[in-house]
Formats: C-alpha cells, sequence, structure tokens
C-alpha cells in the first residue's frame, strides 16, 4: 500500500496530512512453528514497512505448544482451574511475540512485543473462553511513532481485577481483529495455513475454489459451521467495527480471500459455499405438552448445559390434540453432557419419548436471499434425492440452508451441490489491490 | 509455627488479636522439576498451612527451562535485547506458579498464582539483571485473607513502564526474601539442593560442616565470593529488612542454615568458613604517573565496563621515584572485554606495562574481626606455604582474609585452612526452634 491523503487534512505541516497505511498481521501456529518461519514472516512485516506502511504483527503460539502446556495443566489436575489454564497457556505467545520481535530486529528492523496485560487487551473474567471488552492502542501507537514494529501477543488479554485470561481456540484471529479495530486499520490480514475461504473443502470436492471476497454476515455462517478458517468471534467484531479482514496463504504471496462489508464485495455473487459438520446429533422430543414458552424452556436448559444446538424446529399438533414435537441437531460429544438433563425435562412435560438418531452430517449451503427464493432449497433437496442421498432435515435462514444427512454421504452431498449450485464459476472480479480500503 | 499471641493486642474480639506465623517458602528449579516434584512442595506447602501458619510459595523455572528459552532467543540473534529476553525467560516461572497452584488444588488446598505484573514486584528497568525497588503486598494478604496458600512467581518483575523484567541469575531467592520483608514474614525458607551452608564445600573438603547459623554480613561476603548457594541481593534485602532466611534441602526435613542478625546468633563461632573461586586473573598495571585520582579514575573506567574487580591494592615508589604499581583482580572470562581499555588507559598514564598472571584462584576465610588480628592472616600463609602453596596476593578486610593461589591448588588450600582455623568444630548451640523468630 502506498501513503495516502488523508480526506480532510487537520492543518500543520504538509507531512502531518499524510498518514501512513496501517495494516495489521496475523500469523498462525504454523507460521511461527520453529526459528526459520518466525525469520520469514519478520522479513514479511519488515517489507510491508519499507512499502510505506505502519505495520503490526499479532501472533499465535507455536503449533503444538498450547496443546503441550495445557497437557501439563492435566497431568497436575484432571479438571484445572481455569484461572491458572490461562497463566499456563499465555506463556506459549509469550514466547513467540519476544522471538519475532528479535527476529525482526535481526533483520535491521525496530520492534517492541506487547502482551496481553501490556497494551492491555481488557476481556471479561470468563476463564478459557474471555470475550474481548476493549484494546488499549496508546502503546502500539506509541511504538509506531518510533518506527518500530509491534508485534501483539495474540490469544490473551486481561480481565479488570489483572487476571490473565485466553480467548479459546482461533483466539488470535480475534485478537487480530479487535486491534485492527481499536487502530482503525487498512486492513487485518490473517495469514494461514489455507489459502483463503473456498467455496467448498477442496480435500472433499476437488471443484472447490476459492473466492476472492465475500461479506462478513456471510462468512459468519461459514465460520460457524466448520468451515474452520477464522475465529466466529473475530468475523463478528471485524463486521462490527467494519475492518476488511483478507485471509491469505503464509507459505505463498498469492492473494486470499477478503472478508469485507457487502458493497465492498468484488463479485457479484449470490451463493457463497458449502460447510460440512459431521458428528452431528439428531434429538426429537416428541408429544410434549404444548404450552407457552415451551421452546424457550427448552433453549434455557440447553444454553445452561453450554450445548450448542441447531437446526430447532418445533411443530405444534392438530388443536384437537395440542402436542408438540421439538427436534434439533448438536455435535455428538455434547450428547452425553446434555441427555441426562433432556430426559428430566421430557419427565416435567409428560412427553412420550426421545429419538436420537446420530452418525448424521449436516451439509450448509450459504449465500445471501436463500429465505426469499424457495426454488433454492427445492432444487438443493432435490439433487440430492436424485442421486439417492436422504435429507433427514431441512432448516433455511435468510443466509443459509442446511440439510441433514447420513455421515456417509456427505462428502458426495457437498460435490453434488458444488456443481448444481455451479458454486466453481466465478464471476468477473475487479482485481484485488484496488479494492483494498484506503 | 504455632500461632503467636501479638505483642499489642489492638482491640477487638479475641481472635483478632491473634496473628497467625507467615511463612514464605521458595523452592528453585529442582524443586519444580517435574509434576512428582511439584506435588510434593504442594504437600509440604499445605503441611505447614495445616500447622497454623499463613503460606506464600515463591518458585523458580523448572530447571533446565530458563537456559531452554535463553537458547532460543539466541538463535535468533546472538545479542539478543534485554527487553524482550526477559519477556521470554519470565514464562519458564510463569508456568511453574500455575502448576504449583494446581497441585495444591489437587491436594484439596485453596490457592492463586501471583506473575510479578501481578502483585506487581517494581523494579528498575535494568533488564536481564533488574533490581527490586518494591513488593506490593495487598493481593497476597487478601489471598491469605481467603485462606489461600498465595504462589509467587520468582526472578521476575516489571519495571514502572509496565515493562517485564528479570533479576539475573538466582533472582527467585530475592523475589522469595523481598515478598517476605514487605509482609513482615517470621521466616524465609529457601529450600535448596544442598542442605544449608558450609564451612566449606564438602566435596572439595570432606571436613566441611553445616553451619547452624550464619550471621547476615558474613553470608554476604561468602555469597559474594562463589558459595552458590544465595544470589548477594537476596542477602542484602534480609539484612536491611532483617528478614530470617532458613537455607535448607528439599529432599530432607533436616533444619538447614539460619542467615540471622549477629545478636541472634545460635553459637558463638568467630570464623564462619571458606569460600573458593576459581579462573581468576591478576592484572598489575606497572610503573604508573603517580597523581591523585589515579585509583579513583581506574575504578570508573571498570565500573564501567561492568567488570567486577577485587583484591585492588595500590603501592606507591619511593619519594624519589613516585611511579605507582596497582594491582587487581577479575574473573578470566571479564579480561577480554577489559583489556582494551585498559591498555588505553596504560598509554595515558605513560605506564611501563601491563602484567596479567591468568589461571588463579582466590581462597577466602570469612568471619569477624579478621583485620584486628593480624594473626589471623599471618597462620592463613605460614599454613599455605609450609604446605608448598604460593600465596600470590593478600588482601584483609574487617570480614574476610583472601589469597591469590594457583587454581591446581586452590582444592587444597581450602582443605589445609579448614582444618588449621579448626572451622569443622562447632560451639555448642542452642535448639533451632526456640531461635525461630515469634
Amino acid at each position: 500500500m502506498k501513503p495516502t491523503e488523508t480526506e480532510t487534512p487537520i492543518g500543520g505541516l504538509p507531512f502531518k496530512s499524510r498518514r501512513r497505511p496501517l495494516i495489521v498481521k496475523k500469523f498462525g501456529g504454523t507460521s511461527v512453528a520453529n526459528i526459520d518461519r518466525i525469520r520469514r514472516i519478520a522479513r514479511l512485516a519488515l517489507e510491508s514497512q519499507r512499502e510505506g506502511n505502519d505495520v503490526v504483527v499479532v501472533v499465535s503460539a507455536m503449533s503444538g505448544e498450547t496443546d503441550r502446556l495445557l497437557k501439563l495443566a492435566h497431568q497436575v489436575l484432571p479438571l484445572p482451574e481455569g484461572r491458572e489454564m490461562d497463566v499456563i497457556a499465555a506463556t506459549g505467545e509469550q514466547v513467540t511475540v519476544a522471538l519475532t520481535a528479535l527476529a525482526i530486529q535481526a533483520e535491521g528492523g525496530k520492534s517492541s512485543s506487547f502482551l496481553g496485560h501490556q497494551l492491555p487487551v481488557i476481556t471479561d473474567s470468563a476463564f478459557t473462553r474471555a470475550r474481548i471488552q476493549c484494546v488499549e492502542q496508546g502503546p502500539i501507537r506509541e511504538a509506531l511513532a518510533r518506527g518500530q514494529i509491534a508485534v501483539v501477543a495474540g490469544f490473551q488479554g486481561v480481565d479488570p481485577r489483572n487476571n490473565i485470561t485466553t480467548l479459546g481456540r482461533g483466539g488470535s484471529d480475534t485478537t487480530a481483529v479487535a486491534v485492527a479495530a481499536a487502530l482503525g486499520a487498512d486492513v487485518c490480514e490473517i495469514y494461514t495455513d489455507v489459502e483463503g475461504v473456498f467455496t467448498a473443502d477442496p480435500r472433499v470436492c476437488p471443484a472447490g475454489s476459492k473466492l476472492k471476497s465475500i461479506p462478513y454476515e456471510e462468512m459468519l455462517e461459514l465460520a460457524s459451521l466448520g468451515a474452520k478458517v477464522l475465529q466466529v468471534r473475530s468475523v463478528e467484531i471485524a463486521m462490527k467495527y467494519n475492518v476488511p479482514v483478507h485471509v491469505r496463504s503464509s507459505f505463498s504471496d498469492e492473494e486470499g480471500t477478503l472478508i469485507v462489508p457487502r458493497d465492498k464485495m468484488l463479485e457479484s455473487r449470490r451463493l457463497m459455499g458449502l460447510a460440512c459438520e459431521k458428528g452431528q446429533v439428531r434429538v426429537e422430543l416428541i408429544g410434549a405438552e404444548c404450552r407457552p414458552g415451551l421452546v424457550a424452556e427448552l433453549t434455557y436448559l440447553l444454553a445452561d448445559l453450554n450445548v450448542s444446538v441447531d437446526m430447532l424446529c418445533h411443530s405444534r399438533g392438530a388443536v384437537e390434540n395440542p402436542r408438540a414435537d421439538i427436534s434439533f441437531t448438536l455435535p455428538e460429544g455434547e450428547l452425553r453432557r446434555a441427555q441426562p438433563s433432556l430426559e428430566q425435562f421430557l419427565g416435567k412435560l409428560g412427553a412420550t419419548g426421545l429419538q436420537i438418531s446420530t452418525d448424521l452430517a449436516k451439509v450448509t449451503l450459504v449465500g445471501i436471499g436463500l429465505r426469499s427464493d424457495p426454488g433454492i432449497a427445492a432444487r438443493l433437496c432435490r439433487s440430492l434425492t436424485q442421486q439417492g442421498i436422504h435429507v433427514s432435515g431441512l432448516s433455511v435462514n435468510e443466509l443459509r440452508i442446511s440439510c441433514l444427512v447420513e455421515s456417509g454421504a456427505a462428502d458426495r452431498a457437498i460435490c453434488i451441490l458444488h456443481e448444481t449450485f455451479e458454486l466453481a464459476g466465478e464471476a468477473p472480479a475487479e482485481p484485488l489491490a484496488s479494492a483494498t480500503p484506503a
């Protein structure tokens, strides 16, 4: 990026009116896995600085390190206290920020590291899965003003009582986007081991192709549906603060995927892509008393159990026999935790039974206007059925259509739908560079 | 320790007047080297708490961990910046405090960990060798009031700008003593891999015996002279704030050595012990101009080079030929750094030469009143000379006599002097328990 004139220069010397573009670059665990790779990202950051940008780098722990550290904690206590877990886990990023700052110095640059408590990155007190409340930008601004590259520890923060917290898996993405939001950065670049966001996982569907851009809302759906490119929370923050996010590969110079407001889209696509979550279970509560607030009660119950429910359907029996059927899906791993409470709940409702179907996959098509065009859901069901794949559940909202199929058929379903909806075909796009927000 | 009545109960309910004894226990790297050992110190701490004490634990990094971390930094940059070194090094203790707190919880106790920046432990900004300026006791007091064992990270602090600092090798001793001083602890127990302070290193001199107690001043001399039991700075703080320090083994229940004010000594010994520093170099500046302030100039020069000079002697020639000879010792490793500046200095003085003798050892006898009794220095020289050991330098002050011998003869010199001064014999001592300060 070249230095840009600010829209409304506010007096002073000419150079005062010249704002340098600010880029936040986030590197994940595989990008800092060893000293050589750390040197590589140091060079990337310096190159960007030499091109005239202010550069902030956010790093994760070396890959495998967080697991190693948490294993230590679990050796001491099977269910370790969250507060102490976070103290241990935060050391992973603490090592990589300092090594990265040193690597930048080794390449002739200036750099300082910043830990979560040094900025600070203030979070709530939900240890091991804290949410960022605010990021203080002062220390980074000072470092940038001194010509330094600021290296910020991802994944970690402090709560208002100065306890160390961590943000959960993928939390460094969220740190990067939150730092970019606080600084009003021009772009937040997420370097990862994939090349961007794909219409479908290319390992499953070889026709899956990289998206040049995707709106925040659709990315949010994809992220929450098992396309493990970004932590969901990071997309929420990007959307809230209008931070352009560029997901790209650490191992190539190619452009990746821009996540932007809908009006900044590079291509006029309606359907974005397909996501798949395997290991799903469908739970049906049969013949419950049909009373007001029934679904609300159920969702509170499930929220208390911290169970991620999806595809909740509620059907009401005939007027003369007002019994309700409720069904929903949840990950297999969470069923064991939820089942006893669900059975108790059933008892209270006088329901006739709990029917559980296992070994399912949720295949989801993400796009815009999916609810308002019933033709899409129809095509989806028909094309799968024609190929002998049974669709055992369907849920539609504005941005996604999800269907339940047997796990064994999921990959084939992805490929069929990819072709049905011609997701590989790309609308002609403007060159990416010109779309980078100034 | 049993709960003790305070001297002057300040009104209120009866139990208010009862102050629980407070013990700070410091465990070094070998005591936290693995999960089993961490469990062991958790049990030790809980046992002490159950006996009615408030307990604060200070821990080092797992042995070898600090070296591993610093090696990472050196791989990136041969001379890494101190600020980033400290960020990396501080993670070692960060892991062990949390594991120790978890281990205490695993044993059924309550515990919280505290990092340097969380108390905070405020230091100056001399990265990698910072000095503690103050320790905030509030967070520890709160934890103790909740019935917790507070686990404090040794070795680390923050400077007034919230940069992470470390205190240098052995810095956890200093943390422990500073925490004990801030809290007005009844005793600071330093658990280590030796059984206490010895009259001479038993590996060198089998007759070396454990001291029951030693005054701060003499311990300071021993610590600074290569008896690697405690960091010198920790003894300085203990002396300044009158903190009783108990050096003892992590691997046995036996009493170790108490470091106390002279008037609390358990035994009436005059000579405390022998220390030895090998790898010494003697530098002689020959025939320098004899002008006022010469020695001051030299010591400033050496201080600028951060060279630890000892045994500085200054002799003045005859009146008709006023040339000065100056000699001093320094560690071999520091000679290379100092030599160019020394040669320059010589040139300015018109001195005739710089004579350097290598491969020397400094053997030091520590005790009280050594200057006022010239007989001791005489006996020292005579006994070594009689056994064929050449004494090439001698320096005497109130608390120590140091002599220079060839490195190869140092161990034998220690044994000879140990016998000459009958250091193995102990004066009858009061039982240790009764001397523990109330």
